[in-house]
């Protein structure tokens, strides 16, 4: 079933409107009568569609849905900006793995240059991704594409938990760090992941990195593409946290 | 360092042609006295370019440095066929994970429909991505994409371990069958993983599953693409296995 984040007013309101409502209406062809959930990211419900009205749809409640989606720590991904629309990728499946904020990170590989005039517009695409990701993968939380930024300009002071995923630890058969940390994850943890872009992390990057308290961490004994590298990290936190034995 | 994988003979030889021998040649311009890893699935060695030799590449071997980077355990991912071309990323960062073979699988809810006559140029395709992906991720086996058959006409019978990724075991909120098997993995244990398209597993094939002893595993309590289902359970057993406290 299609679930739909909307404003806490217009929960308040039982009206979907702008984007959503062209999407209930159009792409999905909706009818009166038809059950949809929405969410104002707090409360999630199951809602009856009972009319159309122009660009609006209005609904009504049959009953609260609220399912716990979100991982029990803060996982913020500091994801060295990658070539191509990799980031599109990496923030849809990021969202559906729970993560809970991404910054786009300039770091000394990056191919990418960054203009300051076309960034408003990049974070606005970033976050609509990770809003139709959170409704796809029925999170109740969207979680924020907060800024591009400078590896060195960013402010790192208050993490619980900061690790960086190093290729040059796998090659030296490191294989304990990772594991250690995440197992003693502790609910509402904040945690920062730094992923290097392709070409991986630059040796003075990686100083700059231990001399303010991040653990380097290898991710297995392959070496793991950008990409790849975050879904295991969030796989990996998931399966400790979320799944029993 | 890229790394190369060549026929035994070749080995023996001290040789790349083919394909390799163009890419260290023309995209890489590598020159005489460059240092790359090549393997023949078995060993791996640092060797040293030679010469070049028309289409040929010779070489001289510096040393062994055959490293284990395969999963302990053979991991058989049955990919309900998806939309567009993503299997050629589930291919790739599958076997940067760890897979040992790929069956592309034909399911109710695949909108793909297989022509006989282009399964043999997919096939070759789909090898060529798990042969490029195996040298970036330093792996000293080449996963095989064996067949696009039916779900029903798989022979399931050679596993030690039967699992399906269920959507609707997430929703009942199931969280413990998955970890239950993959913590009691032990080396060398076969594995098989289904894993439906987009839309996922029908209840009929649900049912055929549960019937020839496979068991519903969700991943984790948010819904996750096709393509991010594979990536958990790679990471998930990567991460169990291959990593220490």
């Amino acid at each position: 079933m299609q679930k739909y984040f909307i404003s806490h007013d217009n929960l308040k309101s039982q009206i979907i409107d702008g984007d959503d409502a062209f999407h209930i209406i159009k792409v999905m062809r909706s009818r009166i009568g038809d059950e949809i959930l929405v969410s104002d990211q707090n409360k999630t419900f199951l809602v009856k569609i009972k009319s159309f009205d122009s660009n609006k749809v209005l609904f009504e409640i049959i009953e609260e849905k609220t399912n716990i989606t979100e991982l029990p720590v803060f996982v913020s991904i500091f994801q060295g900006y990658p070539k191509g629309d990799k980031l599109d990728d990496i923030i849809k499946h990021g969202t559906e793995l729970g993560v809970y904020e991404f910054y786009p990170t300039l770091m000394k590989r990056s191919v990418f240059k960054l203009e300051e005039k076309k960034k408003e517009s990049k974070l606005l695409r970033f976050n609509k991704i990770a809003k139709e990701a959170s409704e796809q993968s029925y999170r109740q939380y969207i979680p924020k594409v907060v800024d591009i930024l400078d590896l060195k300009k960013i402010d790192f002071s208050n993490y619980d938990y900061k690790i960086y995923c190093y290729e040059e630890a796998a090659k030296e058969n490191e294989s304990a760090n990772f594991k250690k940390i995440v197992s003693n994850l502790k609910e509402n943890d904040k945690v920062a992941i730094v992923i290097g872009p392709e070409g991986g992390i630059d040796i003075s990057e990686a100083e700059y990195l231990n001399k303010i308290g991040f653990i380097p961490c290898a991710l297995g004994p392959r070496i793991l593409r950008t990409e790849t590298a975050i879904f295991y990290c969030m796989s990996a936190i998931s399966y400790e946290m979320e799944l029993k034995k």
